[in-house]
């Protein structure tokens, strides 16, 4: 239960931060966000907040639907105030890697609509440097038909190894909320300029998005076994 | 007549030029590219050519199909020995405008796996700045769910005018046959990086794809109206 009490506690603590009356509000995807919904319903209940909440995933929209908060989307609010949201992991250079869950593309998409990303996790997403922590590499979404050149291409640029998601209780690979596929990449230099990285792999054609976030994220709350929080700041 | 015969001249160029046996083709969309896979099917059935065909659409599928060639994929063909495709305009320096018949992505995807990208168009398509001709702007691919945000920031980035693409035969907008929607981006600027244009606006989250072909093309064939072709090399 620490590691639910770890995910409850940062959850917890960035909503009673963050969120205001009169704001957009991004929903993450994800187990902690899970929490971070839970008190975004009690304090809207409690306070009467006015809160619009735009999903980053399937998952996050049935969350909000769940609790009855307001939905909303892009089309008519293009700029969201803040989201909230997980992350696999976190660096002490506040790049992340995201996508674990298969929703990075919505995700990244929310996020760059944001003015601010705050991160919630529990202790064993905070490392130094990618890949310390998580051990699954970083997800590449990608169109179907592209992805052998795409494995090719980004192998041939930066090594390591690269293996198609595969579903389960579905034959053959996973396919992302957007039709897509996921190609989980794991590097074995952990001293990229994950920056250049980001823009080169974007950049070949057919990739639709990488779960890497530079420079995007300017707050982590890390939740602790014993139920304190740890804060990074970009 | 002219402007078929044009397309016709331009088409039947470029397959005698570049096409050779025991070579992987990739098949471009468009008016323009249909001589060019009937010139192909003529010249397989005369020349016993072994050429397997990678199709940047659906439409070229089917031509694939109808003209009974060999249908291949990037999943066992990733790399193609040549392309030919058509373009909306050619300017001075060989950068493309593509996407007019939507195909772009896929186009792009199958230019990027090419050892030559060689256009053929008709003597329209043939411009010094990107504008001087083609006067429905660039299109860029995206996630139906980010159209709004993206929307904005490229105006906010590059000025001009920006439209939904709307479909014929169906309400609302067009959709690709990867499932997205296209922007249509009349930029007023001509004299923009294109390179950087290309970069900065595929870096945006849930930007698929963006018309824009930079340092692709190698050849470009401009059938003229009375019959000759005028060539362009990169």
């Amino acid at each position: 239960m620490s590691l639910e009490k770890a995910k409850q506690v940062a959850a917890f603590r960035a909503v009673d931060e963050f969120v205001k009356s009169d704001c957009v509000f991004g929903v993450g995807s994800g187990s902690t966000v899970v929490y971070a919904v839970q008190r975004l319903a009690e304090r809207v209940e409690l306070e009467h907040l006015k809160v619009v909440c735009i999903p980053t995933s399937f998952q996050a929209k049935q969350l909000i639907l769940k609790h009855n908060l307001k939905l909303g989307e892009l089309d008519t609010n293009p700029i969201i105030d803040v989201t909230i949201d997980g992350a696999d992991e976190v660096d002490s250079n506040m790049t992340l890697i995201k996508g674990g869950g298969g929703c990075l593309l919505q995700e990244k998409i929310i996020a760059s609509c944001s003015k601010a990303l705050i991160v919630i996790a529990d202790y064993t997403k905070d490392s130094v440097k990618l890949g310390d922590r998580y051990k699954k590499g970083i997800p590449i979404e990608v169109i179907p038909m592209a992805y052998v050149p795409i494995k090719n291409k980004v192998l041939a640029m930066y090594g390591g190894e690269i293996k198609l998601r595969s579903a389960i209780a579905k034959a053959g690979p996973v396919v992302t909320d957007n039709g897509n596929f996921i190609l989980d990449w794991m590097f074995t230099n952990q001293d990229l300029d994950w920056e250049q990285v980001n823009t080169s792999v974007k950049m070949i054609p057919g990739v639709v998005e990488i779960g890497l976030f530079v420079k995007m994220c300017s707050k982590a709350y890390f939740g602790q076994p014993e139920g304190t929080v740890v804060e990074r700041s970009a």
